[in-house]
């Protein structure tokens, strides 16, 4: 597969004498891709079912007569002022319960089924018209779902659709109340017309209504894009294509791209680094201009198996962003890494976002390949470069990798409800494992936890899998390699109930959970190996299959054959000691990388990317600042 | 009298067929109490008057069998979901005038006239039921009122309730607007009738608004807990008690004393020292995993006095908890020490909280003495300990202790409405007060400032106590020992203005108060003795009586006969100096303890406990972590 | 100009018979203003239509007849509790879309039709009736507009108001959504009626929204402060002045300037530093009693081009008080300080708030000039002190400064609405540069950026002015001295979208803007010339215009003839080194100063102020903590 690289195109904010120089000039810095449409519906249908299509036919020709595959966006993420008129109660509310009004974008509430129904009609009215067009070579799905923390709506809508989820769900109002186990604080309910949904409570409401809350709310997104693709494939060969978010774990990534053939992503390092991590103030000064040097890999590798093995970039940071903390540019050169990261981990598609820098309205402040007075910004060069330099390399196909890492929706939302301790969260417990194995220098596949395909992996990891479903324990039977659980894997139940009775994995391991701590960051629990557990620690009784013990005594790791569990939450020197450990005994060679320095193989090659802001040596070879290296692999 | 342990148990929770097995165990674990039945008004009454008492009368029978002495709760904390159907009014309102919803506990209005008749309702049932039950050894009203800041309650019926509380306690509007002084931004008012909650206004609202405001909603709490007790005395002879809970500053405790027998409190020193203390990272990093080492006994001294002697805890922590921010396992050895340490306070019995660790719904991250699956947890041996040790003992008797302290709840609330400096706060200069006075090594009364019976204490300190009150008056001139007042003590009516025309205390010492400052924690205006003062300084004019001076010169002590004014708030070096003369003056021994060891005099036994993570030496003895030690005392 | 002295006084909060005493007493300390009225409404109209003006006939008749001049002030800041009643929907709303109550003051929406009615009818009453009293010899409207929050008002009557006020701004909705580029994210409108208030959206409003909003906020209190200057001119001769405050920014004084007579402030030197100034913590420890000794002179010189030469200080802090976060006392000393440098920057007159402290109510805890038992409080004597050094020193005219800067209030809310970095604030930006100028010793007058009166000033600074619109750019053809605009100037227009085509300042100079960075307080960009850009920096490009550049080579300063551009924000070395190049290029004199010590030239005398709270030398002259030293301009 030969990458190639897009753009996000706006023809409804440019004077259309300016399109066909646009799209040359496109066609000239080496883009093939082009997408246009999804912030349109005010531009597309002014009033309701006055549609004006007209332009969008226009400006679909002249990019494609340029050369040009466009994107067509269904443009459900900015409904016009005049479908708040027709349905007042369409919008979000939040947990203070207000609604959110518009005036910006994502102004609707999965739930509402009006606006279901009027996002409905206009994809078919856009299927129906570009579903053949020879232009139009894929569609994306609304955009960025759950971006601004749309997923979960306190409105009224959602409080009745959620009842009639969790009628389908429960048998009987008998079992919802056994399940949750109401009785605790008479939290009984007589009828599902009793639930209210799980916001301002006195106090925490029972864990199993938050995350049955969460799980309905998640569905509501699968189902809402679940529509617009049954509609769009009754009308286009076309892929059907969503761009998802960084760190947005609120609805089950996995699920919605069941329904899509290809996954796709908007990737804004310098922004992510500053609005989205924990990390130290001297890491985020380390890497203020690059990003977080594992946090795009990550996602990449998330998105790769959201997409079953297709995914894209959808949007590309080019330049200094508008809406982080802070919005420094990217050192030179970053651009270009990035694309090619992308690329080693497997992108058909690399887009950056936008064409032209807008002089107006939320976003002018967000750097685009062009500035607004249409010179060519800083990123141009770079990715005129890497269009060069892809017709140099060719091909580049992911290879499937030898270490596998479980990324679980559901578990987020459990670690959300639950959280034990003030700082806890499950995308960073994973992330951290993550950065580990980077450290390694390891080549990462990311997998769900329900029925992956785990077999043929060396090693796998499932740090904080609160539920380990059935799927996944039928495949770990069948797993030949070293897999790894813990710490808090298979504590609860799929209800949010403590697992009991048990097997859970530290029975399997002969072991018994007596009790479990979180802690401070200033409380740290040594191990005998050398690092320490943090933020969370099991103490596990066991005997035979304690494979490491903490420095006063307590099993730390327990092991037999190919399962280990990890009774605590691993600091990084604890982790990646651990971690060469188990690569070792698998003969997955490992290295011990720089932070700013990493490394992604695909079948043929072996990338290497500098983060930093100094020149690393790598194998004998210095790479500059920002500076991507690649090599035949050996 | 013999000290006894108890525990929380829900029957409810279990399937029948356990509790005689769980009943057994208990007594064989020394327990001689069992607490049931307070948050289970769902299974009582399922639907509105259907009441199911069966397995509340089997569940009694199957503990009193066993030889298990029950405290039966009214399940007023918890009404069930249809009561907020036949009184939707009747949820407690934020101050931002959000309502609290159904869906965990306390979502009530203690204004609510519906809901208060409905809570009659129940505890007749209950009282007519068991009232005579031989079984039934003591009653527990609600539980835990003020827990999640539910006695301020911004609803309709709150306000309602409000406006005939104030035509109550004022003569007439003309009376209401002359205290208030709302002449001072046209504040004036009508009619009672035009008189809003103190919430939600452009600016701050008047201090005696805000006042009166908490004054009614204290009032509010004791109406509603009388209402309980005197249903309950009309049928049962036995005990009745409250648990109250930790840093609970909203309602007067004492006044909710006055109508019960017993006073009770929930105990969790790992959960309040994370949650609730001002506290240095290091001292909350050195007493981690036992909790600060006043706290505990801080409250012990409250609730004794709000007992009139007679007092438990009623939960005491068993383990890691699920609420704090960050929630580590006690040390070993440290569940023993607290019940000791309860125990040399006075206490009649110590409850754990709670039997079996539910492995459900919201508190299933909350240590048991059992775990889930019925093994027993880490305390269990612990209290097996103390059981054996409290049958060597024998008796133990307090004391009363030659040093006093004011613990008066109407300051706290003015300390709340009028702070002037950003970190003040009433419990916090107690609680400094109390500190020192323990490093001392004293043992301690705390008392309330309405005719307390403070004759014959050597010593009685009342910092902070905003208004002096005419029987607080009388009772320091009947005085004989040594009264310390101040800072801010006699600065208001009770109506929190200005103290005007005068006697103060400040003018009683023949001075007159200048100007008061408050100061960030990085300024401190040392003393001519040593230490310094910090947060708040009254200049203070006065020649005669000036006991001590700034090291600018100006008074900070004032002194006549046996009274004292401290003119700001001390840090620890200055008070524990003057602490020491002043005992001494007395011939009141002092010590000068490390901070983690601790004692306590009853009449005949000295204790000592280290709560400390290391050995410490107390008088010869080393006495390790979490050791207790006692002597006859000399 | 003879400068004078005065006091704010409320006859309705004491008996009447103490009433001359005070008078007498005021006259006696050297007053010669007195502020009454401004929050009586209440007492001057108990009942709609019911007026009770025979108090206020009498304070004001004892007062002048003891000598001193009357400053009525108009009573509409405190609406009394029927006002309420008759117009339920006058209060404002916050951003979260909850009215903020009755209860303190400020509680009116300033788009409310019915209380602007109101106000209008009480200024009218009190004109008729006072306008021509030969004691009242000025007049103030209202109190301290925009303290609280309270220009920005989410109510409907604000809405129905915003909607009027764009419908007269554009000529249709089309002009509107063109101007504003709606097409962004399809927010298109359809009709004014459509628009609602930008605040609960789901991610960001369009900033042309916002900035529109800020506009018509800003109108609204300009508007309703001409209703009632317009009815107290058609009554009176005597000068109209509003009370300002400390750094609100959210209305453009300037404009309600044009409509009155005198400007005045209400100073508080210590609270504004402890609650609304940027400054380590060093800074503020440093000056805890002093006040920061660049923030009065800076409002001084702002609010005497509000008042087109003439203003006061109307309320000076004379001690503690009780609404900033701590509320320490000031140095002895730093009253007389505060007022002579008052004086010295052309004050008429400096009234102190207030005359006795009172013992009730909201403001207990703030100091008077006299105790709440009426002896003299600390600044008594101070003002004594003044009172008789004015005497002696006779005029102070203050002369033209031959430094301007330009302070801008719609730039205010540019900076607001798209600030682009975390902590970026305009106030702050010019404040940095205005303490810089004063650190070089220099005098410095304000001046606002529509049509000021540039010429002949040997130097000005335009720092951040968004837009620089046309009658600013005329004025700078026609300056002959230095003008340094930058950073961010010019970027925008008036509709806030990023200025296209251009010219802007840049592209004057040669230059072009290629992007923008902000940065976090961590990251500097080092100048060649020492010193460094933080917070914010454009990447400019230019060749021959280039001045100055960064260690990097980057553009830092662009400069052709009399027009210098900044693309960055200097950090105080960089900014200081620069003014004294560009100061001796005039031949502008300079010192270095020490950051306590501040002067100020008036036409015939030099004034040098010590701030710090140790003495420092000044030219020889030792002067004390809080000195004030004066001595004849060389
Ligand atoms: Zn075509
Ligand atoms: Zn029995
Ligand atoms: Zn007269």
């Amino acid at each position: 597969m030969t990458p190639s690289l897009g753009v996000c195109y706006y023809p409804e904010h440019w004077p259309e004498e300016t399109w066909a120089e646009d799209a040359a000039h496109m066609v000239r810095l080496g883009l093939s891709w082009v997408r246009i449409g999804e912030f349109a519906w005010s531009r597309m249908e002014p009033e309701p079912g006055d549609l004006r299509l007209d332009w969008l036919d226009r400006a679909t020709e002249t990019l494609g007569a340029a050369g040009l595959k466009v994107i067509l966006g269904t443009p459900t993420a900015t409904p016009p002022r005049w479908m708040i008129d027709k349905h007042p109660d369409m919008l979000a509310v939040d947990a203070n319960g207000q609604p959110r009004k518009f005036g910006s974008r994502r102004h609707y509430c999965f739930s509402h089924a009006g606006y279901r129904d009027e996002s409905a009609r206009i994809v078919a009215i856009l299927a129906r018209r570009y579903g053949a067009n020879p232009h139009v070579a894929a569609w994306q799905t609304d955009n960025e779902y759950g971006c601004h923390d749309t997923v979960l709506s306190y409105s009224d809508p959602a409080r009745r659709a959620f009842r009639i989820w969790l009628a389908a769900r429960y048998d009987s109002i008998e079992a919802l109340n056994a399940a949750w186990a109401n009785v605790f604080w008479s939290m009984d309910y007589r009828s599902f017309d009793e639930i209210d949904l799980p916001n301002l409570t006195v106090t925490e409401p029972n864990p199993a209504h938050v995350m049955a809350f969460r799980r309905f709310s998640s569905d509501q997104v699968i189902q809402y894009n679940r529509m617009q693709a049954e509609i769009l494939r009754a009308h286009t060969d076309a892929p059907l294509i969503h761009n998802y978010m960084g760190r947005i774990t609120e609805f089950d990534h996995y699920e919605v791209g069941e329904d899509l053939d290809i996954a796709s992503w908007d990737s804004y390092p310098i922004g992510f680094l500053s609005d989205r991590l924990e990390a130290s103030d001297a890491h985020k000064q380390a890497f203020l201009r690059q990003g977080d040097p594992d946090m795009q890999a990550f996602h990449h590798d998330i998105y790769r198996r959201v997409g079953k093995g297709r995914w894209w970039v959808m949007e590309q940071q080019p330049g200094p962003v508008n809406w982080a903390p802070y919005n420094p540019a990217p050192l030179p050169g970053m651009v270009r890494l990035w694309t090619w990261e992308a690329f080693a981990h497997g992108a058909e598609t690399v887009s950056y976002f936008r064409w032209r820098q807008a002089p107006f309205a939320q976003e002018q402040m967000h750097a685009g390949l062009l500035r607004p007075n249409r010179t060519e910004a800083e990123a141009s060069a770079e990715l005129r470069q890497v269009a060069e330099e892809i017709a140099e390399l060719g091909d580049v196909e992911p290879a499937r990798a030898r270490v596998a890492l479980i990324f679980d929706y559901p578990s987020a939302w459990a670690w959300e409800t639950q959280p034990q301790g003030a700082d806890f969260d499950y995308f960073r417990l994973v992330f951290a494992f993550y950065k580990a194995l980077r450290s390694c220098g390891l080549t990462i596949d990311i997998l769900p936890a329900r029925a992956p395909d785990i077999a043929g992996y060396d090693l796998v990891l499932a740090p904080g899998l609160m539920e380990v479903g059935a799927p996944f324990v039928e495949a770990l039977q069948a797993q030949n390699g070293l897999v790894v659980l813990g710490p808090r894997a298979g504590h609860k139940t799929d209800e949010m109930a403590t697992i009991l009775p048990e097997p859970c994995p530290i029975s399997e391991l002969g072991g018994a959970l007596l009790l479990v701590e979180s802690v401070p960051p200033s409380e740290v629990i040594p191990l005998q190996g050398g690092g320490a557990f943090c933020h969370w620690v099991e103490r596990v009784a066991a005997t035979e299959t304690v494979a490491e013990r903490t420095v006063a005594g307590d099993p730390a790791v327990l092991r037999k054959d190919g399962l280990a569990y990890l009774c605590g939450w691993p600091d990084a020197p604890a982790l990646g000691r651990m971690l060469r450990a188990w690569c070792a005994e698998r003969d997955v060679p490992t290295l011990a990388l720089p932070e700013g320095l990493r490394l992604r193989d695909t079948a043929t090659h072996r990338f290497v990317f500098n983060y930093s802001a100094v020149p690393l040596t790598w194998d004998g070879t210095q790479i500059p600042p920002a500076g991507v290296h690649w090599e035949m692999r050996k």
